[in-house]
């Protein structure tokens, strides 16, 4: 809210926040400002200070003013510089209504920058408290405390990770019936980068690639910057929908999907988890029409051992496997890992080089030991009981706020549908401080959507539900 | 060398051998083994010995026979596996005489992997020896001794990179006269990560790149991997070839060159550097023709600060600085960054995000106040004036093997002229457990070459030069 006590006046508290919206891309280039009406409305503010507000804006170039249409967000990056568009930017059309989609920029920057100290509903991540934990730092201290260190930072390190860290890997997805030897893994900087991984090495620009909708915004975002051709598959409670996946697979040559992009287990944002049968189908399609698979299980650590992964029934020939730490142990530690066949690792060994050449070991051996210790496994499981407790209570509050579930509630994310247009209530839930994740964020044309993904972690709190139900009464 | 006295027959050394250098690509797909009675001089064993070796290779499906031609190496992994070829093969039409050019991947593998204990001349980096320093620990541990760990595991960090750590390098750039405050820097997992980020950003594929020829392995195999035209650009003594830029440049629309991608000090491998008079000139014509430069300045700790940079002149405007820490400091804390006008910096942030997410910030807080101390500068001039003395006594045994320099000694890199096949030397240099950089390497094309690159700091051991006089007189 603006306060009239700030040393700031009104005008120029209102042209900040807009610039800082426009700057971050909560506000996208092409979005029209709300009109002065109506944000004066909105802000409890005169007309008048909403007015010199818009033309401070003006005169940094920010907005442009439209004969009788109001005032539209500027690109101002590609009128300033470059050849190439930014590879961020909605993929449709530019919206010309008021509410604006947020993009998967924005999203992404909200996991670092909240736009208040309250609790993030719309987070992707634990709240760092969840994963506060003494072993982590312990696990740390062990390797620099020695002169392992010096050959931690001295040295390249192996191509292809610690050596350590790839046998507990090993073990691990043996646990998960993942058939893989520490040579078929290789370690990345986080899942993001394994992905990234994966997609260079088994992509050409312009390739056809499936992938799960809803789904991850930054996966739409990377692949749509690689030019890559995406291929929407709707995602089912039991699985992909095998009749799209087969209408794909059946385009002429050139047309055919080379990849198929998948969160089999917990999947985001849904919380689906994938049947026996309908992986069953998934991989005899895969051996049909000679597509690869790249199954990211990201929320592993919050799934039981049993859940049917591609890989495991697959046993690596067409699947690639893809997970990491950052969701359940150290972000920052940037850990992730992919293993393929035997056939195809090499590859993505040189691929790995060429984007990044090696990556630090210290942080390998601290979490090799973290999981030869059993201290991962015992702490996910810490972690799972609590989430359960909070998905319980988060439920409850939603319900209690008027929404309804769009899935049954699993993992760390639920599926809401708020019965209202999620783009503007996210605008208006900014001004409260709250940034949420919309619907249209989770596919590739970003369609509004009245659902959104809440995290069972960071909505259990009643003050948000208040405020979201004001809100929402108000669209 | 083979030897009698191991367990294995010498029929398992010989066969092992050639296995490793084909699991390694050290021997390409397609490279033909030497005929077995070559082979059976070359390593002093009987032409029984080496036909019973080929034959196992044969059983093991690594290389195939041809008729009355001999034996070829199988490209494994495309026969069994995969839709794209590897990004890293050999760009030439695969070599069918015997001398094999040794590819982007063994010269990259070959940082990583020493074929013998011995000192290897044509490495990329310093010897672990060189950089061992206290105060690298000291810094990771005063990180470590704190509460400030658990910030720096549970939190994403910010995504351009540790903002003490950008502090400290904006003051690094002022020093040698590039105008970056913090905001215009991102950090990176290495220079490579840095370079990857800006022709990602910068590029679509197809796009024309020029690069400098001679140049470093990785830049053309990733360009490649990217799906970039490359044009070559001569890199003389003064700076690049104008003539052949300003051709590139003249060629018709959708042929004209999108960046340029340079060493412009201390080049690799030739240890040039670049002149006012041809940076001005290269500035001129970046304006004239709209493209954009990225300086990578990874030599830049070995050079003086006066040093005539791109970036100090343009200030930013077209050009894209990028350096690293791993030639001088701790190649495994794996920390580039690079360095952008304000309108480029947002738009290279977000390809950092789709490709890594952020980077480990404890290793940049360590990194932070080894500059801020002064530390780093102090060693870097440790380091240089060490590499003065051993770049006098490598220049002294060089000649007295019998060959010329090819440039003016100048940096870590000597450019080196054998006057014999260095694809053929690299070869045979590889059975007496050294590994070379031949000259081949640092082309586009890769053509055969009698240069080579030697490294200033390894290859000052005269145990090498003679086994290298020796190996060079029987070629």
């Amino acid at each position: 809210m603006l306060t009239r006590t700030s040393t700031q006046s009104l005008t120029e508290q209102l042209a900040g926040r807009f610039a800082e919206r426009i700057r971050t891309r909560l506000l996208a280039p092409g979005a029209r400002l709300p009109s002065v009406r109506e944000c004066a409305r909105q802000q409890g503010v005169s007309p008048h200070t909403v007015v010199a507000a818009y033309d401070q804006l003006l005169a940094q170039g920010l907005v442009e003013a439209r004969r009788q249409r109001g005032f539209f967000v500027r690109d101002v990056i590609a009128a300033r510089a470059g050849p190439a568009p930014s590879t961020l930017k909605p993929l449709a059309e530019p919206p010309v209504a008021q509410p604006v989609p947020a993009d998967a920029s924005t999203l992404i920057r909200g996991m670092f920058h909240r736009p208040s100290d309250k609790p993030q509903p719309g987070m992707g991540v634990f709240p760092s408290e969840w994963l506060e934990s003494p072993f982590t730092a312990a696990a740390v201290r062990r390797m620099t405390s020695t002169r392992a260190l010096q050959d931690a930072s001295l040295q390249y390190g192996e191509p292809a990770g610690d050596g350590g860290l790839r046998r507990s890997l090993a073990t691990k997805l043996a646990s998960i019936n993942v058939p893989a030897g520490p040579e078929q893994i290789v370690t990345t900087v986080g899942a993001t980068h394994a992905l990234d991984i994966v997609s260079r090495t088994l992509l050409r620009p312009g390739d056809p690639v499936m992938v799960e909708e809803p789904g991850w915004a930054l996966e739409f975002a990377r692949l749509e910057a690689l030019g890559m051709r995406i291929l929407p598959v709707p995602r089912k409670a039991d699985g992909p929908d095998l009749e799209v996946m087969e209408r794909y697979c059946n385009a002429g040559d050139g047309h055919k999907p080379k990849l198929f992009v998948s969160v089999s287990v917990l999947h985001n944002p849904t919380g689906y988890s994938l049947t026996p049968g309908s992986a069953h189908r998934v991989l005899q399609l895969a051996n049909q029409h000679g597509f690869h698979i790249v199954e990211d299980d990201t929320y592993s650590h919050l799934a039981p051992e049993h859940a049917t992964r591609l890989c495991a029934l697959d046993g690596l020939q067409r699947t690639v496997y893809v997970s990491g730490f950052a969701k359940i142990l150290a972000p920052n530690w940037r850990i992730g890992f992919l293993a393929a066949s035997p056939e195809l690792v090499g590859r993505m060994l040189e691929t790995k080089l060429l984007a990044t050449l090696t990556t630090p070991s210290l942080f390998e051996r601290a979490l090799a030991w973290c999981i030869d210790q059993g201290q991962l496994r015992r702490h996910a499981e810490r972690v799972r009981l609590r989430l359960e407790g909070a998905r319980g209570r988060t439920v409850k509050l939603a319900l209690a706020a008027g929404c309804t579930l769009a899935s049954e509630p699993a993992g760390l994310f639920g599926w809401v549908d708020t019965g209202v247009d999620t783009d503007a209530l996210t605008q208006r839930m900014l001004d409260e401080g709250y940034l949420l994740a919309p619907g249209s964020l989770f596919h590739a044309r970003r369609p509004p959507s009245t659902l959104m993904r809440i995290n069972f972690a960071t909505a259990q709190d009643a003050t948000f539900w208040k405020v979201f139900a004001r809100v929402r009464a108000q669209l």
